[in-house]
């Protein structure tokens, strides 16, 4: 992104923020949000709720909204705010839209998903800081420098997993990174590393999950015989291609596809599933309840 | 319907209602609702809304909540909500999901809606009481009849339009219809007919609109060489097939089809199109704006 | 399907013929299956053809041709085209269209699948003679009598599995059936019956498989929380739900639907796959390869 | 495309040819065309037929064979297929594969389109030669050079409409082009021109062909208030908009879309279906048989 285009998102962000809460559900939950919000003046842009039971159930919003001078009034409303969320108990958050996450993309040697980041980020469809690329090849690195993005290849075997990873990990935190992505980035991450990035690290899985979880998922695909393949964005937790699913999406193939055909068709289906998951990722248009995603 | 499934839905929809609300968009709007609401003990179980633009534009939002002993109150809620309304210059309705539509169906010789049609209607998937099929031809007598419900069969000519008009307009007087589906009924109806029942007459075109307005779509589709074909269902206006719409889909095809597949492809569009359209009606789940719908 | 239907379609069908072929590849198989029937005065209506590789792959073909008096000849081009099947040691059949294929359909407690069938047959659109249909429960009994289609209901329980099967298998035979289609038959038939029936058993799962093989695929798929669900029709064998893929398809779902609600969109999926699947079957466009399908 | 890529392509496709053949419909046709492929040693890869009518019907067929050492034969099969194209009164081409097609493109501001093809040919999926790129506008030109492909930026108003396409003819000429995509190009090509590129100009028009010709089709889109958008890709002949569709897709949108958002979904419909026509043409799938196509 240009700063130029940086500049005018941010000046057109500059007063507007996403509200999310969670919390047991009961009457009342919503005057008690939209008064607090209209006695602070501001104008409610879009939105969204659901309840997972009528029931003793959880209730979950999203509110879009904006207010005059907002940008100087960070801490106001999160502190007013915090008496309406101890009522209901809600988990919550207010984030300032004009504040760009920062996003580090994880790629090996398949370029497909990240073009398709770069692409829409250049565009400015995905408003997002990206302040690195890592690798564990080469191959990105002639997409990525024309960007003007450091790109660090970092590469690995069995044995340097482990370092790796703390040199991936002192890169995150120096840059302040908030969301990362694997864009077929073909590593397994630790445990550890997972844990420190919970709900925040974005898969794309080659395959209509739960089908065929692992391992080349279109030879798999290919084996079976199957007349649709797909491609799944998830959260990383520790279970491999277990965690909450954001977006998923399919194609039909037939049986004049052989393995080649099917990757061929699969990366246009990778592509746009896991370049529309960050997008909600970054418009914070999820929560993750569970194993699961409301996506709003 | 069977009557036990009535009395089950009837037990079931007591005490639950959808507010419709359409107003000159300002700050404030979503808290006085809600707040009213609380005040009357109602809990909200869903909520949608949407502004056509962020200054000076037009809000709209749906409301389905529920209140203990709804049903005993409904002029309470009615004459409580007025104020509200008032002050924010509110077009609006309170629906009392209890009482069920009453539907009729209008249909020529292709049967395939109102087959679709009277099935989601039998496996209580279209909640809506059905007085009475009207018809120009006698085909559907025998699909309409097993299933204890009046059919009229007023065929009609250039001459005596008017005359049948008249009949179906003191038919749907009589038996208090609130929404009429033209199912596949091939004739034009009247200005003035339509004009009695503005935004209460939903249709299905066999093509996807504005494409092949008028007369033989399939035909015209196959001439024109498309690669999709479409079906789509609008509320009627006195403009052939310019309606507001609410829903279209469309299917794959390709120069292997002749016409006769192309109707036979667009039957299952068709009537998969209509049932949905007629579903969100049933459910106000529509509102229509100048020519256009809000789907919520 | 009427009677004046099926003497329509015997008079239209009677002089047309489908070749199905499958062979070790190489060159000169379409020059002389095309050579012989053009010396047969056949005229070639469609075909298709489909090689699993290049070099020693296995080539499939399926012509469609008509030939003048062809309903008087089958055994004269049965017996011709036995020496060009020889030559190129094909595995092979002429199906000659004007004969119906006989299927029985299976069915539960579900019953939208088995009347999607039933209505497609009655519009003419799937070419068979349904001489029974079988149960293991009363449900289906009153919409399928009224077709005049012979029905029985054999409950089962673990005890009379064995005794039920020959009951089956006995009532198969005598009306010398061709295919059966399971239409949400929530029984898993023997390895005996399936030996039986090899390539002749339709299925239909509810689910996108592979993901949830086996059991209440709808409640696994709400708790894995997927974005879209599917169905699957396939041939069945002794492995569960790991028969050859014949069709599949999805509908996009998200976290406000609930299990309730996932059936019911599942229930379209699963009626128009069936539907496509035993519909090339009938046409004899399918070939079974291993575990997959070529469907022409 | 790297030139290492070209010569494995080259290689690779070295003794491939494509048979495309149209022709008044009779039996013997298959038989006559096999049985001379065969006699050359010509081994059939794929073969696909097409009749519009069975009787008296004009026959389609394309063929994809290879043949030992053909690239130096070319000449042989050519004078041979003569004999049998004469017999059948056919109009035919044989398309040697590996003779790359030599593509140009022309574009204006908006490069989603552009961008997309010279993705897909740099992965090797568009296989042609691009030896320019043409654009009333400078904007494309930091896209294309870095990638040496020759740009030229031809500023037009309507005085100088006509010199400017003579200078495009002269470059067209001069670089023995076979085919032109119009990516977005946004000025309307005078009749001389586009007479003399008959089906060699492949436009991609914003919207679902035949609904919104001509301008701004996503503004009307809006205005109509429709539930899909769409894009189609089509060979280009006087009447705007009106010429053979080759492809077309939809995605579905809703009320809350405005006008930007539709331009951004439906930009991503307009660079696949573009891309998917460009590789069909380029593979010789399409023939065009009066104002249709046949896409094999």
């Amino acid at each position: 992104m240009k700063e130029w285009q940086e500049r005018i998102y941010q000046e057109n962000q500059k007063d507007k923020a996403r509200l999310l809460v969670s919390c047991p559900d009961q009457p009342g939950i919503v005057a008690a949000v939209s008064e607090f919000l209209f006695k602070q003046g501001a104008n409610i842009l879009a939105s969204n709720q659901y309840s997972t039971d009528r029931h003793k159930g959880t209730f979950f919003m999203r509110i879009e909204f904006e207010a005059p001078d907002l940008h100087q009034k960070e801490a106001l409303f999160k502190t007013g705010f915090t008496q309406v969320a101890e009522r209901f108990e809600m988990k919550w958050d207010i984030i300032f839209a004009y504040k760009m996450k920062r996003m580090a993309i994880f790629v090996s040697k398949e370029l497909h998903c990240l073009r398709e980041l770069l692409w829409e980020w250049q565009s400015g469809d995905l408003m997002a800081d990206i302040p690195l690329i890592i690798s564990n090849h080469e191959d990105a690195r002639e997409i990525v420098e024309p960007l003007q993005i450091p790109f660090y290849c970092l590469p690995i075997t069995k044995e340097t997993t482990k370092k790796v990873e703390e040199e991936q990990l002192r890169l995150l935190a120096e840059h302040s990174i908030d969301v990362i992505v694997l864009a077929r980035y073909m590593r397994i991450l630790s445990p550890e590393f997972v844990a420190r990035q919970k709900n925040k690290i974005i898969n794309i899985h080659h395959s209509f999950l739960p089908a065929f979880v692992g391992a080349k998922p279109y030879e798999r695909a290919f084996d079976r015989g199957v007349k649709l393949i797909g491609a799944t964005s998830h959260y990383v937790t520790d279970d491999l291609d277990e965690g909450p699913i954001i977006e998923q999406d399919i194609m039909r193939v037939n049986h004049q596809d052989d393995v080649r055909k099917l990757k061929k068709i699969g990366a246009s289906i990778e592509r746009s599933v896991l370049a529309r998951a960050v997008k909600w990722h970054l418009e914070d248009r999820i929560i993750v309840h569970g194993n699961k995603t409301i996506v709003f």
